[in-house]
């Protein structure tokens, strides 16, 4: 059967999430039902690149897609666009990829962006994409903090109490955080991430930012493996998925 | 009794407008009922720089409003912030404004942004914030054209049927229209606008960028002084009121 990559923006806030549950509408569902036309009436499977939570949003998130359709992209594109509406979800591109990709567990990296709202009065524009921190960050300290926790480790201290992952071994290769103006915006990447890893390390960077922690703390709660003593998780309004990355590069169109 | 400025924030999707009206909750209903308990729990009367339509947001609107409670500037802000809340309605600063300032008839100057989002798939993550135009839009085309609107016009052709000004003269100081990436971005300004002035000068240099119309059309438009002879009116979704100008600077705090 034909396979499909789709590039997908969503708003995350009214789904519980990219994955199925039975409590509620996801991401997942809202593509699957859309397919299902184009799949003899029966819903596809869907394989996403990184599994976003509840209220987290996606730039470029990456779904692999078997249809019984064999149809040029646009018109794949075109269709799930149509049939989705009026959920907040929109394909971008579909491409054809090589045999034996998957969205997942072919993916050599993954990028987050994580927006902070760093000013006294609470959002109104940017209700449910910004965590609104009210006291001043000092984020030169949040960066330099960050760049101790680069590289190869066990990141237990930073995985979610539910993470299903075999081993918190992750290699991060970026967690820059820098100012723009009202907005302290961090971008990270690895090749993975473990379930909830970017809002802990957030919530942990800010304890620092605020002056709470000294700027050598995030790395010493990042040695001592233990969840319980880091750093409250950043809600996930702040947090969007922005890109993932493959050996053989996807053919957008 | 004190008087304060007020630089507001606000989301405009789900407000009727700035202005108070039968048919639903606006943006000075929200303002006015949280300023009520620092009024002796009087409603009090709130004069609005620009009075904004439904849908249209605001980063910056100036709001004049006289209160019994003589208060420090921030203290006002804490208090707004915290009664109008859960509305996306955000008081950014407050001033002392000199004696005989009015929000709108000491305004000097008003400045608008107006965002289309210019690529084939409908919006997620910008629905509300932008208008979508799907097909391809010739940007620098549409700046050109804007260019032969600037200067001192009467601007009949490009007023709502129901727009209340006693005359349509006007003096436009600025229309950039630019790409940046998939967005086509307007920015006006000028020291007052007539009803829908910037939604239907945006609806008429979209027919010039979709190639339907040539560049030479709005000013021939202007000219005519018929405004059924004009495009549509943009939708209010990409209209932002950005913010308003006056002769002594106000001293936010």
């Amino acid at each position: 059967m034909p396979r499909y990559a789709l590039l997908v923006e969503y708003d995350g806030t009214p789904f519980v999430g990219w994955q199925r549950q039975t409590n509620g509408l996801s991401v997942q569902q809202v593509l699957e039902e859309a397919a299902a036309p184009l799949n003899g009436g029966v819903l596809p499977d869907t394989v996403a690149s990184g599994r976003t939570d509840a209220g987290v949003h996606a730039e470029g998130q990456v779904v692999g897609i078997e249809l019984q359709a064999d149809l040029p992209p646009e018109r794949v594109r075109e269709a799930l666009n149509t049939r989705s509406r009026p959920h907040p979800v929109s394909v971008l591109s579909v491409a054809i990829p090589p045999e034996e990709w998957s969205a997942r567990f072919s993916a050599r990296g993954r990028a987050y962006r994580y927006r902070i709202l760093n000013r006294r009065p609470r959002p109104a524009l940017e209700i449910g994409r910004v965590w609104h921190v009210p006291q001043r960050l000092d984020a030169a300290a949040m960066h330099e903090a960050a760049q101790m926790l680069l590289g190869k480790h066990d990141f237990s201290a930073y995985r979610a109490a539910a993470c299903q992952a075999k081993d918190a071994l992750r290699t991060l290769d970026r967690l820059d955080i820098s100012r723009f103006g009202e907005e302290v915006v961090i971008h990270t990447a690895a090749r993975s991430f473990l379930h909830h890893q970017v809002r802990n390390m957030v919530g942990t960077l800010v304890e620092v930012g605020l002056g709470r922690r000294p700027v050598s703390w995030p790395r010493q709660i990042l040695d001592g493996r233990n969840r319980t003593r880091a750093g409250q998780t950043a809600p996930p309004d702040g947090l969007c998925f922005l890109r993932a990355e493959y050996p053989e590069p996807l053919d957008w169109c």
